[in-house]
């Protein structure tokens, strides 16, 4: 970038002195050198706002600090990096920032799901860019492929593990059998999952990602209530078990698909074949599998969380914007023109495993398929296991649509011979039909 | 990009029209309303230069095609791609289409691999944009997020599966336990390796890729000449049975490597450990898994090859070029700024899989661990099979020079006590040491 033309250095405004904070300052200072020959030009610190100034920063030098996020946003810096999170006052700031000019790395996905829109429109408005590469799976460069380099391509779904936390708990009872809440309760003694662990298990968190992935793979309005969430909190050690009997494992996946009609956009538990790419993303590791027209299949694998992740993909988003402002130009925008519907979950069209507690006795089957065919779901696999009050059976279908399926499992709880559903969990990833 | 000023129709023209340069024009065309919304403008293809005129190319209207390559690439388009592959004409087409103001998408990974400082210079020179995602690992976004999302990061090492036929042989292999040569005809029988196979199963291919792969990583001038490329000619069965029983799968590797002193770049078979991500990248798929200091482990994933993945590789930087036309900025270019010395591989340090037919008496162990630690090599574990003729011995070694390694087998040649050397091939992808 030496033909640049563009020669006084470039000013950089941090919102928020948190672990990402203070880790993008950090490698901002340490890696100047670098980031100059990247950009074509000094990238300079200017300010970084914080709660509490009095509080030591290692490595941010303290004259940096200010209590002032309004002014420091407003200031008319060549880039506001947003890292305080939340909804309010982080749109305002954002807000008054592009007004300003500046243009905006953040990694707050939860404005984003809510309210992601509003900001596409005002960088466009303004002239700016706005880049969240952080805002979904930490580290892993995956926005920018998808409304980049897939750009010419049509996205016709997208399957992530998009959360570390869920992810590691249901690793840990595949590898061990163990039970969800005592893997919990060690992943929170040991820090995986917080003490408060909702967000995580019960899929908010990776619903807030769904809708951000759906709307940047789609050109489409989706936000955080158009997505269907189920969490972790009752897959069973016997799930796992009948998982690995079939040869799948089970994963919390956030499943964004397009249709003739419109998206859905889903979050949930479900079954995944064991050689499917993303069955083999374990721990705290995150990933996302983007299915297009002519590109095929394609996959993205790292670190979903954790400072120093974080901080490497706003700092890529931040050399990318400091670049643009060198050669005079801006990153695309991104848009929602597409105007597609969003579908309800009954429309969602996959497989399903169902668990049943059945009476040990003649005409159980029967009656059982019988449930099945009302209801226009084809059984694809049934395995009958155990007699007397253990008598089960396991049930794999062809694909059905989601409405099917609750209303041939609402049936099949009315029998006589069915004692108990044990479990129902779709089946994703599997070819053909 | 509804917000864009510019209005005019952006121009494009195409330099080949084989198999990707016929699905790019089809797709042109037939997704012309998305792109144009993705764009901000409407994109026009101007022309396709192709060898044969008179040949009819289903979905391309015959109008457009043009014999003439050296008017069509300097006629100043917006937007030139080169899809003709070599050294020459491609190099000289693209320069003038340079000098004529027209950003440049190529997918000649031959071109880049001998070459591709010239191109990045020349991109900065005339202020233009040079984007060629489909050169490496075809449909999979993995240049773009090499380039931009790691730009603040530093990386260390870059591990691929590049090549589509070698993994496709080496994957049949282990799971049939089959000979090279036996899956080798079969895979030319399915058209899945070419009659002569050389480029392929020789690691040049994989080697060209490589290269591109360093320069981009590392910020630094590299070229084939600088790749240390072996092959999987001499990969036998013996050594997949041996890669199996201590948990590993074999995989052609283009390994790019920094440390303090340099880059080291190399193609070669490889153990890895099962669990490892690459290890799970199996039949023609490529994957590129990248290890940065912050972003710590990330991985790419997808088609390496064929007419639509390439495609759409092409058409997601036909898209960005253009955009950048329509925001009146370039993207970012490449550079060689860091400037790092080759370092031959006898500097690279891995660990080694080394299998030994050995003579059935007693100081065998003996006089083969002096051999190793005669050359600073050090042994983490080693297994003796078999008796009299058959007798065997498998070493697996810690952390050594490639230099070192090569100076033991050297002895361990020379051994009465070493009756044939049966293989040797370095470990990757283990952690610790």
């Amino acid at each position: 970038m030496s033909s640049s033309a563009l020669e006084r250095p470039l000013t950089v405004v941090l919102l928020g002195g948190g672990t990402v904070g203070s880790s993008v300052a950090r490698l901002l200072l340490g890696n100047a050198r670098d980031i100059e020959e990247r950009v074509g030009a000094p990238v300079h610190l200017q300010s970084v706002a914080v709660r509490d100034v009095d509080r030591a920063r290692p490595g941010v030098p303290a004259e940096l600090l200010t209590a002032d996020a309004a002014s420091a946003a407003a200031s008319g810096a060549d880039i506001v990096v947003e890292l305080i999170g939340g909804i309010e006052p982080a749109r305002t700031l954002i807000l008054s920032a592009m007004a300003a000019g500046s243009s905006v790395v953040t990694a707050n996905k939860a404005l984003l799901a809510a309210d992601g829109a509003t900001l596409y429109e005002a960088a466009a408005r303004y002239g700016v860019d706005l880049y969240f590469e952080a805002a979904v799976a930490g580290a892993i460069p995956l926005l920018r492929p998808l409304r980049e380099s897939l750009a010419g391509d049509k996205v016709t779904a997208v399957l992530g593990i998009v959360n570390g936390t869920t992810n590691y708990i249901l690793t840990r009872m595949d590898e061990e059998g163990a039970d969800y809440a005592q893997v919990l309760a060690d992943a929170q003694a040991l820090g995986y999952a917080e003490a408060d662990p909702t967000a995580d298990v019960e899929g908010f968190d990776a619903a807030a990602k769904a809708a951000i992935l759906a709307e940047l793979a789609f050109h489409t309005r989706v936000t955080l209530d158009d997505v269907h969430c189920e969490g972790i909190s009752h897959v069973t050690a016997d799930d796992i078990r009948a998982a690995q009997q079939m040869g799948f494992v089970i994963k919390l996946l956030a499943v964004a698909e397009r249709n003739d009609r419109g998206v859905i956009v889903r979050v949930h538990p479900a079954m995944l074949p064991r050689d499917h790419p993303l069955a083999s993303v374990r721990g705290a590791f995150n990933a996302v599998f983007v299915e297009a027209e002519s590109a095929g299949e394609v996959m993205f694998y790292g670190r979903g969380a954790g400072g120093d992740p974080t901080a490497s993909a706003v700092l890529g988003d931040l050399v990318t914007a400091a670049r643009n402002r060198v050669s005079g130009g801006r990153g695309p925008g991104e848009s929602t023109y597409s105007n597609l519907p969003v579908l309800p979950v009954g429309d969602a069209i996959t497989r399903y495993y169902v668990n049943l507690a059945v009476a040990d006795k003649p005409g159980v089957l029967a009656s059982i398929a019988t449930a099945f065919s009302d209801n226009d779901v084809s059984i694809q696999v049934v395995r009958q296991d155990g007699h007397g009050d253990e008598a089960s059976l396991v049930v794999r279908t062809h694909l059905a649509t989601d409405a099917d399926l609750q209303r041939t499992v609402q049936q099949l709880k009315e029998l006589d011979t069915v004692r108990q559903v044990l479990g129902v969990m779709r089946v994703e990833g599997e070819a053909g039909e």
